[in-house]
């Protein structure tokens, strides 16, 4: 199936596809273009070799993780591409989770002020969410995503195939934003973490929060409005993943820690069932300090205050200019 | 006087206003925000501090020279900006000349994806050319301006009474641009060139070529098609400048000699005599073959072709689509 983003001339198709990956070319057709595969180490090597092999390009791979994700490996990128002689006629194309994702579309969107960019997300958390918004970025020092673009993919290519080559805890992990969205949006969506079997309806998940991803998206484009929805368990949730050493907590298990003190009273019981129920954590051994540091420093801070995200009712959300100091007590 | 640049939401005003250094409150409203000063050593040390005591600003100071235009000092503004806490109700601020400009606007336009920035060129070359026009970049390795962003400022001022600090041979430097756009464009503009008391004109000479600048960047903000133009002696110029170490010739000197081999019969000898009466080079001691390799990798190549800027008469221009090899047999 095809979700289409409409965003005036930087408008982009998101295929959800099972295979697309071997038939990459049907998706992605560059003319006499040069592509750049970008990929990591914790990606399966195939994925970049499929998708290199069809469109004739070459392959970059980088350490997995998030401490790659830094002006040393973005300039790497860049390197890369002028040693390939790389022009505005030629692509980058992103083959991995979001970090992947944000830092090739980050080289993509300033390597010659802007060439091609395509998204081929290989996490459940990148297919959900990242792949899609046009947020890219790198991180600085221990702030995420400091320093970055809003660029739009030439397209997205989700394969839910590859899924099934991740560890469980990546796939609960992605699963944190699905929640995120069908707390905010849709009771429905949200109803589905609430039952058992909640894995037989991956592609269902899927599409539903692309859906509520694209309309937030497409209301807000630069996030200068309803988009800071999205942001819902990220506050507190960036704030947590930038207290502990890199990698101790997945972003998705920051964002289902940082949910819970932003939910009311009535929301808040069915919130932690249903992160029991995918296995996500409801709580931890918080350093309240370097969490109110990393509050103080959050790049959504508007001066001293800061606007975060509450949902009272399942499928609602309110904004609310409060401060770090208020924030913290909450947890 | 004041110049509007007409660009949708991205439109902003050019002030020119001798003495606006010194009353830069009435010019730049930053609020409650946070300022910046982006400056570097070649710029006297009173301009910025000027700035940033009227606006009770902090000033970055980088070493002058295009040898500074690189992904160091780009890192070390951003962490500037992170040190100080600037959030997205802040500003950068650039007090310089292009270096200057084009490297803390990249900063600003990436920093939280986007902060405010204002441009104060202190150069002839930024003031009539490369404060406007919103193309923000760093090198890399030996190519200029490979890597940046497309990011208009919130307001440029132009103070023409700093020229008065500025040594001759930059001031020519920076006239090489002006008569580009004459060439190009404005008859009457190229005629003040032409005339040995061309210095008494600076005024009309900065307003000329910001109106050349001003209807080429409005009719193609991205560079896709008309603002081609631009690069009028700049892609055999670019590829001198790559060819000689780093600073052997200003970027200017590199356009004039640039330009004349782009000329045809009845313009090229008006232009060398132009370029003499202004005291810009007309020749010097090429390195044809590091020429060639610069010609190859210049970001403007399409695949194997070039797009290049001929003028058959003065005020006017046509593309023409040629290659390496063609162009280094011009020079």
């Amino acid at each position: 199936m095809t979700v289409s983003m409409n965003l005036g001339k930087d408008s982009y198709d998101i295929v959800i596809e099972r295979g697309a990956l071997g038939k990459i070319e049907d998706y992605i057709d560059l003319g006499k273009g040069k592509a750049l595969i970008v990929t990591d180490s914790g990606v399966p090597a195939e994925y970049a070799k499929t998708v290199a092999d069809r469109l004739s390009g070459s392959v970059f791979t980088f350490e997995q993780g998030e401490k790659s994700k830094n002006f040393d490996t973005y300039k790497a990128i860049c390197e890369k591409l002028l040693e390939l002689s790389f022009t505005r006629s030629d692509a980058v194309i992103a083959v991995g989770g979001g970090v992947c994702g944000d830092m090739a579309g980050f080289a993509a969107a300033t390597y010659m002020r802007g060439i091609a960019f395509y998204n081929i997300p290989t996490t459940v958390l990148s297919q959900v969410d990242s792949s899609i918004g046009g947020k890219t970025a790198i991180d600085l020092g221990k702030i995420k995503n400091i320093v970055g673009a809003f660029y739009q993919p030439k397209k997205v290519i989700i394969d839910p195939d590859v899924l099934a080559t991740l560890p469980e805890r990546q796939i609960k992990n992605g699963l944190a934003e699905s929640i995120k969205m069908g707390l905010c949006f849709d009771p429905e969506l949200f109803g589905l973490f609430e039952k058992a079997d909640y894995l037989d309806h991956i592609e269902k998940i899927i599409e539903a929060s692309l859906k509520v991803k694209r309309y937030v998206v497409e209301q807000d484009e630069k996030e200068i409005g309803l988009r800071k929805v999205l942001n819902f368990g990220h506050t507190i949730g960036h704030a947590i993943e930038a207290s502990v050493p890199f990698g101790e907590l997945y972003h998705g298990e920051c964002v289902a820690l940082g949910m819970i003190p932003m939910c009311g009273e009535s929301v808040r019981p069915r919130l932690v069932a249903a992160l029991k129920n995918v296995g996500l954590p409801i709580s931890f051994d918080y350093d309240r300090e370097k969490i109110y540091s990393a509050l103080c420093h959050d790049k959504k801070s508007v001066g001293k205050t800061v606007t975060a995200v509450r949902c009272n009712e399942v499928g609602s959300f309110v904004f609310e200019q409060t401060t770090p100091k208020k924030l913290i007590k909450l947890i």
